[in-house]
Order: C-alpha cells, then structure tokens, then sequence
C-alpha cells in the first residue's frame, strides 16, 4: 500500500530550467506555468522560485546545491536527451558527488523500447544518471526522468514533461494547494489601490491578495486575486472586497 | 551627442522577474523571450540567467544584489505600479540603501498626465524610487521606469515594456550580437548525436551547438541551431554540419 504523507504547512519547491534556447529567447517557455499549477493542483506544492540557467555544467551544479538547500523539492527540466548538450544527469551527479553510472532498469527500458540492434551509445547514455537514482516513468518516449535526495529531473519538451508529471506524485509529500478567487473590477489600479493595502492589511499572513491591470477588448480594467490554502477567508475576503466596489460605484466584469 | 560605447567581449546580463502571478502559474510570462531577443538584437547583450521571484521584499533585496554583482545589467520586470504588492521601487532603495523619495521628474511627468485633481497618492507613488536614478521613459501609460547602479527596473505589462525598449537603449554599453542559423533535420537526435559531439568540439568556445527535437505537422525532426557572435564561423560549421547530414543520408526540413 502506498502511503501518502501529507503536511499541513506550505510546501515551497524551485523549478531549476536548463536551457539555452530559452535564455536566447529562441523557445518560449511553457513548463513553468504549467508545472507550477499542476503540483498546487495534484500535490499542493507551491513553486517559490524559478531560474533559468544556460547548460554550462558548473552552473548547474552552483544552482542545483543552492535550490536544494533552500526548497523542499527543485524541479528540473532539459538536458536529458542524448546529445552533447545534455548535461543535465552528469552535472547533478557531480552536485552530490554521485557516482555517473547506468541505471540498470532504465538501460533496460531503453533496450527494450529502441530495440537491442538500435540501441546505440547515444541512446544508452539516457541511462546514466547519478547512482541512487529512483526513476520517473515516461511513457511518452520512454527515456525516464530520475530523482536524487530532492532534486526530480524532467525532460525539456512540454508534451514529454505533461505525460511524466502523475509519475513523480509517489514521491512527493502532499501540502494543502492553494485556492484562489478573481474579481475582475471595470476601474483602473490607482482607483482601488487604498481599499486594496487595507485589505491586505487585514487579512495578512493569510491571504494573499494580487492587483493586475488589464486590457481586454477595448475595456480597461484590474483583476484582483484573492490567494490562500484557506478558502473561507477566500470567500470572506472576496465579500468584502465586492462591498467596498459596491460603494464607490466600481462594477464588476464577468470574464 | 551621444556617445555610445561598443564592448568587444560579449555582454552578459540577467532578468529578474517580480511577481506572484507568473510563479503560481496564473500568468504565462512572455517577458523573457521578448527582452532577450530585443537586447541581443538591438544591443548585442546576452540573458544569461533569468530568476522568477514573488514580491517579498527580502527576496527582492536578495536577489538585486546577488544578480548586480555577477552580471553587467539586471533588467527586472513587475512591481512598479500603484498598488500594495508594487514593492520593487523600495526594495531597490533598501538593496543600494539608497533614500526612497519622489522623482521630481517622474512627479512632474505623471502630475501632468493625470491632471492635478485626478493625481491621487496612489498614481503619486510610481514616482517613488531610488534617489539617484536616471528615468526609462514609458510612452505607454506615462509611469517611467529606471535604472540605479546597473539595475534597469521595467513594468510587468508586456505591452507597456515593449513601448519602453527603446528608451533604455541610452543607457547601454553595446556588444556584439549571437547571431544564429537554424537547420532542421529530418532523423532523430540518437542519429547524429555523435556527430554533433565532434562538431561542438572542433568549434569549442567560437560556436555554441544546440539540438532540439521537434514535432511538425506529423514530422519528427532536430533543430539545430548554431550560434555565435562570429558570423563566418556560423557558415562554416553550418556547411560542415549540412555535408555531413548529406553523407548520412539525413534530408534537411525546410520551416
């Protein structure tokens, strides 16, 4: 039976991005966001930090060892394929001076899957990775990702990366996700700015209340996110925030 | 007249990105790429570290310092509008313990875009910031940005930075552009995985090889993308790179 523990504090975790093409500016970036909401979502982890770094091997291994010790869990994404610019698996095992072995039932799931007679020595090196290793199913495109002390290594391409994601569930301890609730009012931030700091005021420490202008079909207007693991000081805040619109004329925008 | 300086050497420098919103996922950030691309293009500057951060003022402060001593510019993005969770401006100030006080320019330039009565002290807060700083001028939406020490410090709304590039371009020393060429394989990365090692190795610190997989209208492909800041050396590992696909009977994909 798997048991799953589950903490009642805020788990705070780091994504660690490694990739070049993303700093260029080359590739947009599209796992932050969706990593960030599917572990608040399945696992109530919260991403607290994100840093995008180049595949420079001493790089990584200086933000691998800083995020590990600061974050509960990092997650890493890029730099395990097979070319000379995936260096992700031997720069971790240098970060815990791990040994850089083959994973014996990730050598064998690539065998399997590419075929004894295709099964060449770029292919096999996405089965090294540092010993102790626990690995992450992919069934995408078989090559797993892996996971050493708190650090749990993804795949860089976004439809690889979703496919992986309810692998690393087993190994992650549970935290309450946080909800949140938009109310999106037709004024401008500087209108409701007061109202908003005294709100905050009011509830902080236990919600977290965000201000976002937009502009969205010719209207002009300022979603505000009401954020906490607690939902009945969501509505409440929410309330409050509606009445105070209320009296000073503010509508509200159904999005 | 405007003397601006040219650099030989590259020109590395970081993004800060200040916001709840692009780490809880609720926000896709489309930041990074785009001031990438411009600086490089129009600059010759290079990201080369991006951190996502929430706005929590020692953070903030933590992380201003630590980037402005590793890299030539920081341009940091969020946190610089009316409302409660704008805190980039004073957590700048307290960074360089520097006095956070009105821009007298700043307070000039929004009292009179606002008019007088409707300059509420909430729109008067964006004209805080740093004592000592230069203005980023915003043809958007009036607010200016600014930069103080090597920190560059612009608004999170992607429409409203775009309209400001061009005006920190001032401030800049240049550098020499990475240009790039993409070619686009028709095999997978295993397949030229070992290639691409010798090529990288030959080229070693002039060019810097990256593969990509991709997934194109039901095609399965690598994107190589060779990039360097000397345009000549991108021809000749390019042409090398092409023979070698022909050599190996690798079709080359048009995009």
């Amino acid at each position: 039976m798997l048991l799953i523990k589950k903490a009642k504090k805020k788990i705070n975790a780091a994504i660690l991005i490694i990739g070049n093409e993303i700093l260029s500016g080359r590739t947009q970036d599209l796992n932050v966001s969706f990593i960030s909401n599917w572990l608040n979502n399945n696992c109530g982890i919260s991403i607290s930090e994100v840093r995008i770094i180049p595949d420079i091997e001493k790089k990584i291994i200086y933000n691998v060892l800083s995020l590990s010790k600061k974050f509960k869990y990092v997650f890493t994404t890029g730099g395990i394929g097979p070319t000379h610019d995936d260096i992700t698996a031997l720069s971790v095992s240098k970060a815990f001076k791990a040994k850089y072995n083959f994973n014996k039932e990730a050598y064998s799931i690539l065998e399997n899957y590419y075929g004894v007679g295709n099964f060449n020595d770029a292919r096999k090196k996405m089965a090294k990775m540092p010993s102790g290793s626990k690995l992450i199913y992919n069934p995408s495109s078989a090559a797993p990702g892996f996971m050493i002390k708190n650090i749990l290594c993804l795949p860089g391409v976004p439809s690889i990366l979703k496919s992986m994601m309810p692998n690393l569930k087993k190994f992650l301890i549970k935290g309450p996700p946080v909800s949140s609730k938009t109310i999106s009012l037709l004024t401008v931030e500087s209108r409701i700015a007061d109202h908003l700091t005294k709100l905050q005021k009011k509830y902080s420490k236990t919600v977290d209340i965000g201000s976002y202008p937009f502009f969205r079909l010719g209207r002009v207007g300022v979603s505000v996110v009401v954020r906490s693991i607690n939902k009945k000081l969501i509505k409440k805040c929410s309330i409050e925030l509606l009445k105070t619109a209320k009296q000073n004329n503010i509508k509200t925008h159904l999005l």
